[in-house]
């Protein structure tokens, strides 16, 4: 059994669209982040830098619960733990290490810097994240590219990278008409009921998500 | 046999640290960042992206040579080739992708944000610079945090997780001597002679590296 302490932020969303997928039984428990619930003292035991999303496993095989941060390395252990969306073969699986990283450090990561120089810091600097956001749309130009040659962002096969990029990508569709690709590919996934599940887990109620 | 094109950055020292770590054989090759090498047609064959570090894998058991980007993809790529800095276990493994992510994403791209808010656009913006890189140095209070209870960022063995951050942590020293526990691992493991020949692999000539 897993609980799954997250909000709807991209990182949030990753996770329970990665749980919907694998058809793991888990809780997810809303941290409201407008509220700073993510700076009182029980959630600062998951995790003390204050972040979500944090996930507990219950039945990860050691002594006591296994409790772990960080979107993508959550999903690179789900992964391993379910062997579902990610290739058996290593270079195959490299190529979704590099796609699920390009999206996570280059474009998740420019949005969170844009994010706090316009809302967390005092002056906000919103010039200053309105360029950051125009390096992210020229990335995106990458992805497109990958997405006219094949099927999925790391090849043929649906992965933890498409995952990893799809929250991020659903949120900004109407800035991205000019890559058809990745609007083919966004639409198709966000077909998936699996898909739509992960994206409003914490609309449909607390407990029991599954 | 493996070729790395590779410049002193961050991103380009974390893979040629760990290419010493695994002694696995390789050629390091510069790109001269300053000089937009990486703006050239031979170089866009292998990223179309523009940035270092490329690993080409001339021996990955696929019929082409394996052609990566992304310094922790590559990272991630080389430990499972070698069964090297990388547990065994799935729990512990999930340890070392949370701090390697942890440094990746949140640390590492604040860097790059700061770096090219200040350097890469018109008008430079100084002051949103200083506040990310304010905020880099609150994030390494939890790298001192785990180090003061753990040998490794991941626990008690060494790692990409360490490997990760290393690079980036070298450079800032000097501002980082509030956190003891990170300024001893680092002076520890910036004895080891396989870092030292990883940080300066472009210093000490472009061919046959190891």
């Amino acid at each position: 059994m897993i609980d799954l302490y997250t909000a709807n932020t991209f990182n949030g969303q990753r996770v329970s669209i990665m749980l919907e997928e694998i058809g793991l039984e888990y809780s997810a428990h809303r941290v409201d982040l407008s509220k700073g619930e993510q700076h009182l003292a029980d959630f600062l035991k998951l995790n003390p830098s204050a972040r979500i999303p944090v996930l507990v496993d219950n039945d990860s095989g050691t002594s006591a619960p296994l409790v772990l941060t960080q979107s993508v390395a959550i999903l690179q252990y789900l992964a391993e733990k379910s062997q579902l969306l990610l290739p058996e073969s290593l270079a195959e699986r490299a190529r979704v290490y590099e796609w699920m990283h390009f999206h996570a450090i280059d474009i998740g990561s420019t949005i969170f810097s844009a994010f706090y120089l316009q809302q967390r810091i005092q002056p906000t600097q919103q010039q200053a994240a309105d360029q950051l956001r125009q390096r992210i749309h020229e990335l995106y130009h990458f992805f497109d590219q990958q997405l006219a040659k094949h099927e999925f962002l790391a090849g043929e096969h649906y992965s933890i990278a498409d995952i990893t990029a799809l929250p991020a990508v659903i949120s900004q569709q109407d800035k991205l008409s000019s890559y058809p690709n990745l609007m083919r590919r966004l639409q198709q996934l966000n077909q998936r009921p699996t898909v739509q599940r992960g994206m409003t887990v914490l609309d449909r109620g607390l407990s029991n998500a599954n």
